[in-house]
């Protein structure tokens, strides 16, 4: 039976242990299930009681493509409620290969010292490793890859968490290195609080995992794999990575422009994947399309973004960067935008969240709109650890109550993805109601934008719910919303490839019961920690300022926004 | 009948009203209903939705000692639930005498003009005073009181309240022109946020209020000023004030000392009453002790401290200030305890939010306690308006998640006043369990000491229970908490005036239902604003971490705690 892995960091101990009711619990399934059962509900998200839960997803450890994401959970020190992150990179598979089926981050270390938790086929290990200390994610990262080798997985945070600082993101290497971000609700800020720096996995010598039905579960999933690579949408984000929605989301007007100002940029196309495709090919060097963020994807939708001598700026530039980072910032161009990105993810910072701190600060006059230069001074105080770095750290509601805004783009307060509430209001359903915030990934509206009119007033929270339980499911699987595709238009392809691993017998109805159940975990959690149903809106400058071009405000009724209860 | 008085800062229009259902309303009893009926619970406290709600109380305008406060109040910008700050000054009467039951304060000026209300014995007019911005507040009383004479009366926020910080007061003018504060909850805040500076009252030509039955009155009134004017209290309060019980509250364990690390502090000698009077003696010039902050009151605690050559430093200098400023940032003199005050209420800051966010701040590494350099340094980025000044100024708890601290002394959002939970528990419950948050005037337990052991476990909730009926009762009114010996020992003297002045037909029972209705009505408040009864609590350091020199930590049982709810 795999095991939990529990790590007090307050005495450095580390305990193995099994438990039989969380075997059919993966992924958001087991970290929100730990949370609830361990977490006392209304403790400090910083302090000593609260927990990191880190575990891949129930279909970890297979061949499956795109379905090896790591889920990191906890309580949150933004919204104050449950949340879970999740990322691709190499340590799902690893840490599922190493008969783990979830780590326990508990207590708080009170020396001074920077830890790193080490995980191999012979067993698990605190190492005290002061050399990292407030370093880089990425040099941190090249430190620990030619410390344990290139293949080990490795989860860190940046000198953002270890600062405790609430934008602070957990970042996990990909199969080339490069860094993927378990990124909202400052789950890095949660790590760094207990003093651990950094996890390394190395599953070499590792045995290949056990199966309930090894020839079924084989052939459903390449008969998955197979469908998801020729899936048109694959196609897509191979060639212009999640970018690809730049201009449809500006077209919609919901595109974050200037501090939610606007809904739509007049430079959208310079920020475009398209764009970003014309320039990746045309500079050549390190630049490239078409990546995976996880072995075995074949939806590959990761790119290195190079400079003008081919020189890797950052990698991957995807939409919600390019959105908060971007058009939210007045920046007509990706250089700019790959740059303050690479910085961010550097500091381990939540590039959505930081994008709109800095979108306040910019509106309450700390730099200018597309001014590069005032926003790299804004995030070299958050290198320097003072007290203005600290504030924009913290996210964007600090922020804004420091700076005396009155448009503060936050729902529980957590920053809003790109997808502007008043111009696609689905998505405000979701920030709204669901118990992660304002989290595009826990029910993203926008792929149902030609089904249920994106400004219309009805069916949003019955949507929004629909896509919170569908997404939730995916996320205690392991799987990347990017493979939704075949897996929501033929649901027996999930409950089959669980029944053929697990021994389970879901169909292709009750599969959604591990969404349903634990989305009412989440809201029950978020209840006893003080979050009631009257914090389930959004700032009150969307209800009445008006979003060009489409001039919309947000303006469901509270029985619309009520039919996306999980309950 | 009265009227209700209500400024449209949007518009800049006024209207008179009246409403017979508020008739026997006053105080924090109307500042609360007004805020129930008109105020949007879940609103953004500094948004246009909100509103400030001044009302005297239902006593005021006769010639009761100690009956003529002013409340203040609204949603707080710190608590985001409702609140209710009082003080002395001359306003309270001068209000009533201008026929004159509230003012509501709603809406917002969009234009950046500095806005005073004037109102006088012909009407209530709006007018703009840009040569006020940013003042002060002693330079707007003084600048107010050169245009308008000496004898007005005048409420006024200052730099802190027109720049929306969350610890900012409402400055009112005493008999010498010395200020007062309705200082707790950030009230200040919203009336800055509205764009008006100040309240101008000139009861000047005003007949004589109405009296049900003039004689009752009188001979009840001069029965109770007598009662306390000859109570030993009174006489303690002439001579020392309230820093009367600084070593009281010391030998208890319960004084905050360096960031309510300790609860008792070796020069707390230098910061008592008796010192104080020692010192004022000694240096005579203004120096002055026994002095009324509203007319006819006869148990006079402030006073004026003076500096060595006789200049006023500050009046008044009181005990919560001392408790905040002095051994909470580690000051072993008044003389430095004066100056951070002064400096304190010119800024228009609650002296004691901003204590609590400066012992954060030192405690973090932002200056050194004991160093009055540093902490003016503190101040001075507030006049400055920088964001380590906007900072400080949003109160204890932003300052406190900014810098990352995790023994922030708030309870919802609020700093602790000067009583250390753990060593006076029954304060620890009126501040997690009152609407008002962490504010000791709303249930104080220090005076029943001996009655019930601070340390004890039990008792306490009832205690604060009990003592929060009987102060909200107070509040409504307009009584002053120094005027409760005669009133709590004998409360047919509330009820008798109460029913002489106003025809009305309370006896000494029901008259708590004015306190027990107003709390009642808070709390409603509170929970459809999204308090939910999870966040009745502390901050979690207080529950583990011991507080020497008791080494007691703050243990009372949730059912224990669920005893002082009035619902």
């Amino acid at each position: 039976m795999q095991k939990i892995v529990r790590v007090d960091m307050s005495t450095k101990t580390i305990k193995n242990e099994t438990k039989d009711e969380y075997k059919m619990l993966g992924g958001r399934a087991l970290t929100s299930r730990i949370t609830y059962d361990e977490v006392e509900p209304n403790c400090e998200p910083l302090g000593i009681k609260n927990k990191v839960i880190i575990a891949p997803g129930l279909l970890s450890g297979t061949i499956l493509s795109s379905a090896s994401r790591i889920s990191i959970g906890g309580k949150s020190p933004l919204t104050n409620g449950i949340k879970e992150a999740n990322c691709g990179g190499v340590s799902g598979t690893k840490i599922t290969k190493c008969g783990i089926k979830a780590i326990i981050i508990e207590g708080k270390s009170c020396d001074n010292n920077c830890y790193v938790l080490k995980i191999n086929k012979d067993g698990i290990s605190l190492i005290e490793q002061n050399n990292l200390k407030y370093l880089g994610t990425y040099e941190t990262t090249a430190k620990l890859r030619e410390m344990y080798g290139d293949n080990v997985g490795i989860l860190c945070v940046g000198p953002a968490g270890e600062r405790g600082l609430r934008a602070a993101a957990v970042a996990s290497n990909d199969p080339f290195g490069e860094l993927k971000f378990a990124a909202r609700g400052g789950m890095g800020a949660v790590m760094g609080s207990k003093g651990l720096k950094a996890i390394v996995v190395d599953d070499e010598g590792t045995g290949p995992i056990d199966f309930y039905n090894k020839d079924e579960f084989m052939r459903i999933a390449k008969d998955f794999n197979k469908q998801l690579a020729v899936d048109p949408r694959s196609k897509n984000n191979q060639k212009f990575g999640t970018a690809g929605i730049v201009k449809a989301v500006n077209a919609l007007g919901a595109l974050p422009t200037k501090n939610f100002r606007f809904g739509s940029w007049e430079f959208a196309e310079e920020l475009s994947g398209e764009k970003l495709y014309e320039t990746v090919m045309k500079r050549g060097g390190r630049g490239k399309t078409g990546i995976p963020c996880m072995n075995g994807c074949v939806i590959r939708c990761s790119n290195v973004y190079p400079d003008e001598n081919g020189e890797c700026i950052v990698s991957t530039l995807q939409y919600e960067n390019i959105a908060l980072l971007g058009s939210n910032l007045g920046f007509d161009n990706l250089d700019s935008v790959a740059r303050l990105n690479r910085e961010i993810n550097d500091l381990g910072l939540d590039a959505i969240e930081t994008g709109c701190a800095l979108g306040v600060a910019l509106e309450e006059g700390l730099g200018q709109f597309g001014d590069e230069a005032s926003c790299m001074a804004l995030l070299n105080e958050i290198r320097k650890n003072t007290v203005l770095g600290r504030v924009i750290g913290n996210g964007a509601l600090i922020t804004g109550k420091v700076l005396g805004s009155c448009r503060i783009p936050v729902a529980k307060g957590q920053g809003f993805p790109g997808y502007d509430p008043r111009a696609l209001k689905g998505n405000g359903v979701t920030y709204a109601m669901s118990p992660m915030g304002a989290d595009h990934t826990a029910g993203n509206c926008f792929g149902a934008r030609n089904q249920v009119n994106p400004l219309g007033t009805e069916e949003q929270g019955q949507l929004s719910k629909g896509l919170q339980i569908k997404i939730t499911t995916l996320d205690c699987l392991g799987f990347c919303i990017f493979a939704r595709g075949p897996l929501f238009s033929n649901p027996s392809l999930l409950s089959g490839m669980v029944n053929a691993l697990w021994g389970s017998d879901f169909n292709e109805n009750t599969i959604w019961d591990m969404g349903i159940n634990t989305v009412k975990i989440e809201r029950k959690f978020n209840i006893e920690a003080g979050i009631s149903p009257a914090q389930d809106k959004l700032p009150e400058y969307v209800y009445y300022e008006k979003l060009p071009p489409m001039n919309s405000v947000f303006d469901l009724s509270e029985e619309e926004m009520k039919r996306a209860i999980i309950d």
